[in-house]
């Protein structure tokens, strides 16, 4: 039952599983849909396949569920479609038209879904520059008054979605959260490629949060992980408003690109919008660097890196807190952490939440 | 990072694995602890330690975060460390005094962190029949006037403080919830061992139960899983207090005692308190018997069951389906489920927790 067959041929489904398992399941994936999926999918060519007929599956459980007033279960069981959704496309470039039809079959299952989380999360999209910025607020139960808030940025290839659990993290450590796809990510990739002024759009989010009522305005702080990392530390060298920064994956620049693994290549690639290889990894490591942008951070700022990451260097981690001008910094490498430490997501990721709620107190 | 070796040459250590680390997943253990251990366990004899081994690094992250004020973080760590004592000391009957040690380390850990949790556990002591029954109240949050509750009940070697996930699970659809050890099980093994009148117990906790003013005396009903099964419907059938009966892993009596796995034996013979095998295993078949008692449930009952549970034939959960007076009752079979479809506690708990409610609604 819970044994599973080890020798998988194919060497990208391989090097996916190796990547992403553990991830998925800290963000959510149940093991036991894991175990079948990895008895389910023979080659790569299955995946978006094999995901997408468990989302399904899901979907119709969140239906019955919702027919019988079971709004909780219904709630959780559509996420549970969405999340299947996300990872059938995720690292997915072969087939574009496949890849797009997953990432909207994800959005409307998390859409639908928002209201019937504990606590709901209300869809806001952020009127910007011609676009509408897509994302979502949630409020923590039990707090009086204004609250705290944390900015969640999802990395490449990750989106608003899949914070749904560590979004839950920061809520019962009263936190409330706002979500949301920048360019290059999920359902705004669409209206906007990967950006070289990311921190243009992370204002434009926190011009709205400080307009709402239940958000204290100055008590707003942001989290990125992987490339959503980078997009943080950007975001607060150039938006004082944000109070406090945490980057777990801690990436500085492209400088490596070649050595990146070769579907985290693509998906940069993918995400330039740009057809030419050659062309897209210029413009990849072109818009993403913080060279001249980092020492601009002076909010405190707590940066986790797995030592054992094989996206990022950890010279890069090291880098970024080098040259930010913070006097309140944190660096913290994981020894046997892999990228993001999410093979020990149960032991990292309530710790940034919590410091993350200490720097924001009143 | 996350290939494992499945070659385990000690067939106990072989057989538990097989039947409890799905369970132990379902119930809240992180996979890549799951991971951790199944590395360090070389052999049986490495369990008890290595499981223990985890629980000191759980209590010392929470020791740290609660000494930084970090409350909610400090909860979670607290009950993982008890969890990991609590399955250091599961099954293991080869040195009594060590599993006594786990314990004790279990429910001082789990009453320490018993006020942390969200929403917190009240920490009750029932005096009955010269002895004090231990029990945590948990009330949700968001209902106004008195809840509806679920008493839980653990199974063999099963307790108060491995529910605390299923709690959550009814917590978050508006139940209250009360967990306790009876006769045989956890801490009140040390006051009673294993008796064939379980009800007597069940009813003391509810002649409690419906004097506190939080609780809806008028919609309590009973969940219970494995030998907890057995527990819920004799419960049922002398209370009608209790408004409705869920039973996972349905088991009517011990007639195939032989045939049961032999840790399993040994754990119904270890909860009878009898030193001596055959008269432990008179004992337990003479205390744990359905019939004459199955027809006296009335009340409305769900009977979930695991078409490959190599612990309880199929056939006792439709006896006792057949038997019961209810006419409002359920047999659901899941046929790729193992015993009480641990497999499967991603799909079956939720529905079982809804069904509970709707029973038991205004």
């Amino acid at each position: 039952m819970t044994e599973r067959a080890e020798a998988i041929a194919d060497p990208t489904l391989k090097a996916v599983w190796s990547m992403a398992e553990l991830r998925m399941i800290g963000d959510g994936v149940f093991y036991p849909d894991v175990l079948r999926l990895r008895a389910a999918i023979r080659s790569w060519d299955d995946w978006l396949r094999e995901f997408g007929r468990l989302g399904d599956e899901y979907e119709g459980l969140a239906q019955n569920a919702e027919a019988r007033g079971h709004r909780v279960t219904a709630g959780e069981h559509y996420w549970q479609a969405a999340i299947c959704w996300h990872f059938a496309q995720f690292l997915w470039f072969d087939r574009p038209e496949e890849k797009l039809h997953a990432l909207h079959r994800k959005v409307d299952l998390y859409r639908y879904a928002a209201p019937m989380f504990e606590p709901p999360a209300e869809r806001i999209d952020i009127e910007f520059d011609g676009t509408r910025i897509p994302g979502y607020l949630r409020l923590p139960d039990g707090v009086s008054g204004r609250a705290a808030l944390a900015i969640l940025l999802g990395g490449l290839d990750s989106t608003k979605e899949e914070s749904y659990h560590f979004e839950n993290v920061c809520l019962r450590r009263g936190l409330a959260t706002f979500t949301f796809d920048g360019p290059g990510q999920g359902e705004y990739f669409l209206q906007r490629p990967l950006a070289p002024d990311f921190e243009r759009y992370a204002s434009a989010v926190v011009d709205h949060l400080v307009t709402r009522p239940e958000v204290d305005p100055a008590r707003i702080g942001v989290v990125g992980r992987s490339l959503g990392g980078y997009f943080a530390a950007r975001a607060a060298a150039h938006d004082k408003r944000l109070r406090a920064c945490v980057v777990f994956g801690a990436l500085y620049d492209l400088a490596h690109f070649d050595s990146i693994p070769a579907r985290t290549q693509l998906g940069f690639r993918f995400a330039t919008g740009i057809a030419d290889p050659d062309k897209a990894k210029a413009a990849a490591q072109d818009r993403v660097n913080l060279a001249g942008v980092a020492h601009r951070i002076q909010q405190p700022i707590y940066i986790l890196h797995g030592a054992l990451d094989i996206l990022i260097p950890t010279t890069q981690a090291q880098r970024l807190y080098d040259e930010v001008s913070s006097t309140d910094k944190e660096l913290v490498i994981i020894p046997d952490g892999i990228h993001c430490a999410h093979n020990l997501y149960h032991r990292v990721r309530r710790p940034m939440a919590d410091w993350l709620a200490d720097k924001l107190r009143n």
